[in-house]
């Protein structure tokens, strides 16, 4: 299946958008994204992710004339050109300035949504995972394409035939590179509290949600990798994995302690989202 | 007069390149860069750009075949296509992959060049500066196109009327959101010493070398802000300011206390320059 783009205005297969160089994600990572999972023409925790995507936009400044509902409309009018039944939808507002000129005093900005066949499936296998230094910036609660620690630790993870890397800053689990984690100690969720340290994930918001449903009590405090690595289940969250438990770090087997809950959390979101699909 | 640009073997005008969405610089600022200054077919400090920028290929394991005799040669070729007498000239190497996924096993690289008239003047009015919170990543002494601190402070600065931002973590000056920042107090030059914290500056490498040669004292330690508020005269060196003096931080008037010395260093390596584009 074909996967496609959509830039400025123009849509086409993901090989035929090309970007300008006055677009200063290339020069800068000066842009903000949101990425989501939808089928047809409906977008999974839409409102959730175009809010997010916004307020970031505000956050840094860049300037654009989306509203709300405008820009849902127009992501929903581009799923529903690609045809794809069960996408993964990313969207990008990067500034844009005629030259190379660190300050974006004036910039005007440019639209960019990407979208990809996907396949969410119900059992997948259990993550494994390794820990790597957090030296990421002080911006991680804004999602902006400044990713390259994010890349580099998920290259070490895949050389190590591993899913996904967790960061941790002194001691502190903080989160991964493409996900957050939490984990579950004497059947209380545990998962670090929103700071500048971790993206709001907005799968993360509806795990707890999901935990206080069902009388599982959620603490917000920074854990340690010590507590992590005896904890009864490690879950990890993302918009693409919704909830998914680890079974391995570092090479050592970790959590299966408390099976039944996990499990049932992670049912619990991906009902949620079956009952989306067939909506 | 026209800005060029080359991508992967195409030259043309700078609006007439573009990046197809392979180039991780887009999606992750998955690049590393370096500039310099030219005049026809010679590039001003053209070794030690091209030793950095492969060095920190290398750093980030960054696939390509250039040798360094290779890439000088190229860049040479493409300056010259430009007809350019004086240049600014940026060259960056990005990872590309067919899909946006976090890891980059596998991936391959393209080069980016990009080509601006410039005009180095010899005796440009002082910087005025402002200061601002250092959270960038622990990787700042690569250079990557992760710069979204930088051009938020860069952005704050021209808001202010002012020429550049100075970063400050935990009251220790680091350097500037573009170019390295040193005091001299008593004779002396008092710079950050090479870490994760700042870039290895060619200019600043140069303006210590300078300091030698005319009996300066480097010292390479940490100073505050408190140190620098208070300091003879502030230097800022970059490959295009070369080295300049600072008077103004903060709405503050600084240095001006050693004009003399100051004048001298920043006139050498304005000299340094003026000998290279004659020869």
């Amino acid at each position: 299946m074909n996967s496609y783009a959509y830039y400025n205005g123009k849509f086409g297969k993901r090989e035929d958008i090309l970007i300008p160089l006055s677009d200063r994600s290339i020069f800068f990572g000066d842009s903000i994204y949101d990425a989501a999972i939808g089928s047809y023409d409906r977008i999974h925790w839409e409102s959730e992710h175009v809010e997010r995507f916004l307020s970031n936009a505000k956050r840094l400044g860049i300037k654009h004339t989306f509203t709300k509902n405008g820009l849902s409309d127009l992501l929903r009018e581009i799923a529903v050109k690609s045809m794809l039944e069960s996408y993964f939808l990313y969207f990008q507002l990067s500034r844009s300035t005629p030259n190379r000129v660190h300050s974006a005093v004036g910039a005007s900005s440019s639209l960019l949504v990407t979208l990809d066949p996907i396949k969410i499936e119900k059992s997948p296998h259990p993550l494994r995972l390794i820990t790597t230094e957090d030296l990421r910036y002080g911006y991680c609660d804004i999602k902006t394409v400044n990713l390259l620690p994010a890349v580099l630790s998920a290259t070490k993870a895949e050389v190590k035939g591993c899913d996904e890397a967790i960061f941790v800053k002194n001691e502190i689990v903080t989160e991964c590179t493409k996900s957050n984690i939490s984990i579950l100690i004497q059947g209380r969720i545990i998962t670090h509290p929103k700071s500048n340290r971790i993206l709001p994930g907005i799968a993360r918001e509806h795990l707890l949600a999901e935990c206080k449903s069902i009388g599982v009590e959620v603490i917000e405090r920074p854990f340690t990798k010590e507590e992590m690595m005896e904890a009864d289940e490690i879950l990890i969250t993302s918009t693409t994995k919704l909830c998914r438990r680890a079974d391995m770090i570092d090479g050592v087997s970790v959590g299966g302690k408390s099976p039944a809950l996990a499990d049932s959390l992670c049912n619990l979101m991906y009902e949620d989202f079956a009952n989306f699909c067939i909506k």
